[in-house]
């Protein structure tokens, strides 16, 4: 098999999860700017998401986000969602918008917001039974704003205590993601800031319970690649958030703010053997289109992240490990720039023939007059925010 | 006259402005926690900044946001503050929040959006000519989120084009303010992300232009009180907008983060005899309190600038300089952080028992029934936040 | 008991460790600036070590440094020690500066090079068991230049061998302090460069290895205190390396750039109950005085490291706590603030006469001839530094 | 003419200076590893640079650094260049090295440390007349590591004075460089920390006086490309000291640490037709080979800025205004990234095989055997490196 053919084989088994609030209207805390044809509820939502995945291929799944993504009927959710060519994927808990939630919520300091909290991801427990989702993912927006608001080891025990309840509730096949912030909206402390507090947390509960790594998330100067490895080497690394960022959370697209630094990551990933599902690794996409258009984004980033792999699957690793056995600085740095520096969008194009898909998911898509559609359709309604 | 006289002499010079939008909501991207007793006006807002200088004695004057605070009768407003002790002060204008500035106001490619955008500056000019106010302050959240998205020299053409109309508008002794801010909500570019570029236009437009500094809205290890001291070098020091930061632009109560830093800008500001208003430097504070009530937060605020100033004010600027000349590293330092590690908590209380205040005010605050009073008559309408 | 006799029983029992190579010629890569009287040799670094000792009386050992203060006769060297009033502390492997290390020590992709780098270690116990020293310090400047130079858990593999046999070597009684740093001398990647991947490790070796943090060892805007708590929590606080920084890690006093953050970290400690010895945390000094005398500054830093104690001592913790419980956040921050604020050197004024010392440990040396005499002495041969 | 020839007729003028220093022995504070065939005297750093410039046909000049180039004879040091087909470039000069700058050269508290400082930038002035330089390139260590060890408003005047003293000394067609740099050595303050600082005292001087950006110099999440559109922008940009970096001021090769930002840094300066002489501005690799053999790493670096010339060569501006224009934040994105994308490696072979070069110069050299010849021949004698 040539070394092309090889590449397109792992390529094919790679899945790039999409989020639904990514097809609803986001911004920052100055202004969220409306854009058009935004969908008004989660069917929308995963239509918008099946559009991406009926141009690229690779992103078949979407995330929910709950309570923004709250139905009736999961199980009607799930079959529209297939009809579409689609399906649902990891469940994203958010006990971060109510009131109650102002100084916390898993650890806060009153025990009946706590109960509450925990109640609520239980409950996404419980959603994930209906929809057959696998992940259940957790980002606490919990911290404190003032040093002495309150205290670091009480707030440790708390947390604790809420995962090792919902821990207890899941179902064979079922797994806890556990995230990490360093900071945002928790200005002084967050209660699980880095990988170490959250790889600290997923060892106490057990093997289903996993970190993800959203690349936004860290300090400045962070070796994000280094995460990465030393989560796999623990059988830890539960999954990614992809976006990117210049200065902190930026939410956006993945690759954009840094491409070398994707390649290295999907480096890592390559070289554990871990592109494709049997990874057990969730690859996700939670980026914000604040002022570009949604769906073009998202189809932009799934093909960035492609493109990332498609190098790292370049790499020759027989000549980076001998160099590298050699002490020979210059010459691994080599081996790993020579696949960063090649030009892998014919090779996607080709890969996407060979799965009957235009070669140019973009061009495709605006081709496809879905925008127009949508944009007649949806009129009227509340546009879907990261409120609903 | 002791020591502690003349440091009283130069405190009961100090102003310090609150905004007014300090008292309303504000969040973060995430949620917006709404709290008792907002005001829901201009009216409502200035009443509480009014008891922040009831309590304190150095804050008499308020920032108006526009279009947050427009009033059909600016006489009315300034009518309204005066009955209750304050002042109308700097006008803040507010080119970020209309639809129309998604890609930028004054810097947006768009040349009818830039005139929009000029024409509401202007608008903010012929306000301070109703309510008298000195100072314009103008921050522009214009920017870029993707490289390529635009040219950053034409931006600088259009922004140098805007702010020269807006000059040229300024009467006698009214002055513009240009705030600088590395990023957010602009995430790959900011057009006036920092000092340098702020005083080169300031130097540009000419003597009404003078830089405001920001506590908040720079690079993670930036010295602010360098450049504090090299806007006082260049007399291109216009003002401050107080609060702090542990990473981003956290707008948490200043001195909370990092007390010493504070210290360490007022004993600038103090070096070069610039407390009082006749310095022409304007201090304000501009803050976000999320989490924790807003009227005692400014009033803490206000009290953390008194106690930073009534500490570089305690510096022995003999020794320092004796100290200085003399190469003496740890003596200089010394000379410094003695006064740092002064309690000047109880000069403080001589010093507002001296104005005929309560020497604490926040406990003088609590005593006085005025958060029940607002419970209690701020019921129904809509409760002002960043938005209105 | 009164709170201030509470606090000087603890401070009584606190124990500030400092660094032979405090004492010796340091600098930048752009120049180390020789001092006065600077040591020539072991001998002479216990020598001032002592005499910081005599004048602070919480500093009783000094740290060393393999191969910097290799001697003939360890005994001897102990002898000397405790005839100055003092005691040899934590041994501080040096698998930095042969030039075999070039590439990495124990993460060398030289196998021979990792057993000399192990060797050395080894070498530490052995010397341990003759100085009687409890702790062997690691810190290891392992890691790579340049993306591909060498694999990440491939050389993760070879730092836990090399640990593990290490670890296997230490006698009962004997510890092993791992150390991590985010960047520098290696600034691609860092083979330990969070208290995560201490962590790992020191829970993969057992309870004789624990996590030590230096305090500029960290990314821009991290929460040193949130480690401190969260690794007492896990009983895995080995010790502190102390120092301040703005920057990187600059090694400069501790609590010279941020005395904010040190009192932050020792509340967290005061709450832990943990200063005293009892704790198992060693406490010690590890900075550069490359412009300023460095007997007065080790001086300086001891003290102000009881002072950040003392501050902490007098955080009302019952206030704290019920402000915490009651969801306080003003409340809460100010319990704590106002320790912050108090001027605490008097009370280390009078513990120090309690103990029999003179108040003023600076004036004190300064006055005591100490530095005269041996700029009398130290004539020839060649100042101690960090080559030697 | 093609697009390809156009690229190709713009790289032709190109030229890139490399650095005497770099093929000299460097390091970290903790450890310089010594290398083999290093220089020996500043005819051998020449001997080096000039077998760059033999591979790589852009970068014939060389800067020299004083005194660690001094000479007796600079005419006969020019004729040793030009005999091995180099010139001799920038004079950068140093003072920081000597003992008396321990607390600053220019700035420094005394008046005679500070006349020494200017006399040796007067001194570099002279060795320019000789040399036939243009540039004079002043990077000043100099700051303070302890707040309130000295006066910044002091030290700034100080520093103006002296430069003002040089820059009357300049002839004609000659110019003064100034470089800033955010830390290091400096811990707390550095004198000329920001292009802001180095813009203002630029303008105090004259047309002569240009800002030198050091692409390791800045504060984390500094848009550098920012900074080089706006000094572009006021005629201010002199040239650039080009490295890379992940934390601070690592000086790795150009181009490694983050390929992407050296595009967009090389995409301002065709937006701005800087590339080649006539555009005043100098080119120079300013960096570190601490562990990778210097003469390779120096041609890779070469070919990085190549590389990334190219391909912002290769920004079809025609679309990327138009998409800028019309708010299309994608299509505008996509126009920068698809030259990103492309790899211009086989243009660059051909571009090189047309100026009679081998396409591969880091094979060519390899193949040359110039190493092992200067491994024979640099027996004995001592290295150079940043001392000498």
């Amino acid at each position: 098999m040539t070394d092309l053919a090889r590449v397109r084989d792992v390529l094919r088994t790679q899945r790039i999860e999409t989020a639904s609030w990514a097809y609803a209207n986001s911004g920052t805390r100055f202004k969220v700017f409306g854009q058009e044809a935004v969908p008004r509820d989660p069917y929308e939502k995963i239509a918008d998401a099946a559009t991406v995945h009926r141009f690229t291929g690779v992103a078949p799944t979407v995330a929910l986000h709950i309570p923004w993504d709250k139905v009736a009927d999961y199980a009607d959710l799930a079959r529209h969602a297939r009809e579409l060519g689609a399906e649902l994927g990891t469940i994203n808990s958010n006990v971060f918008q109510d009131n109650d939630y102002m100084l916390g919520s898993v650890t806060n300091p009153d025990p009946a917001i706590r109960a509450k909290a925990t109640s609520h991801l239980l409950e996404c427990v419980d959603i994930m039974d209906l929809t057959g989702s696998r992940d259940l993912k957790l980002w606490f927006s919990d911290g404190t704003n003032y040093p002495g608001q309150d205290d670091v080891r009480r707030r440790q025990d708390r947390l604790a205590d809420s995962l090792a309840e919902v821990y207890a509730r899941l179902g064979d096949g079922q797994r806890m993601l556990l995230e990490y912030k360093l900071f945002e909206p928790a200005f002084y402390m967050t209660d699980v800031p880095d990988w170490g507090t959250a790889y600290l947390h997923c060892v106490a509960l057990g093997e289903k319970a996993k970190v993800v790594i959203d690349t936004g998330h860290h300090a400045p100067g962070t070796n994000i690649e280094f995460i990465v490895a030393q989560l796999l080497r623990a059988d830890k690394l539960g999954g990614f958030d992809f976006n990117s960022r210049f200065y902190a959370d930026d939410d956006l697209m993945v690759g954009a703010a840094d491409p070398f630094q994707l390649f290295r990551i999907m480096h890592e990933i390559v070289l554990a053997d871990a592109v494709g599902p049997a990874s057990g690794i969730a690859y996700m996409l939670d980026q914000c289109h604040n002022i570009e258009p949604k769906i073009p984004a998202v189809i932009r980033s799934v093909m960035n992240v492609q493109e990332a792999t498609a190098k790292a699957l370049l790499v020759d690793h027989d000549a980076l490990r001998a160099a590298q056995d050699a002490g020979d600085v210059l010459g691994a740095n080599e081996a790993l720039m020579d696949a960063y520096h090649t030009d892998v969008r014919p090779l996607l194009r080709d890969f996407r023939e060979d799965l009957g898909l235009d070669p140019e998911p973009l061009e495709a898509y605006r081709r496809s007059g879905y925008f127009d559609k949508i944009k007649a359709e949806r009129v009227g309604g509340e546009q879907a925010g990261w409120g609903a």
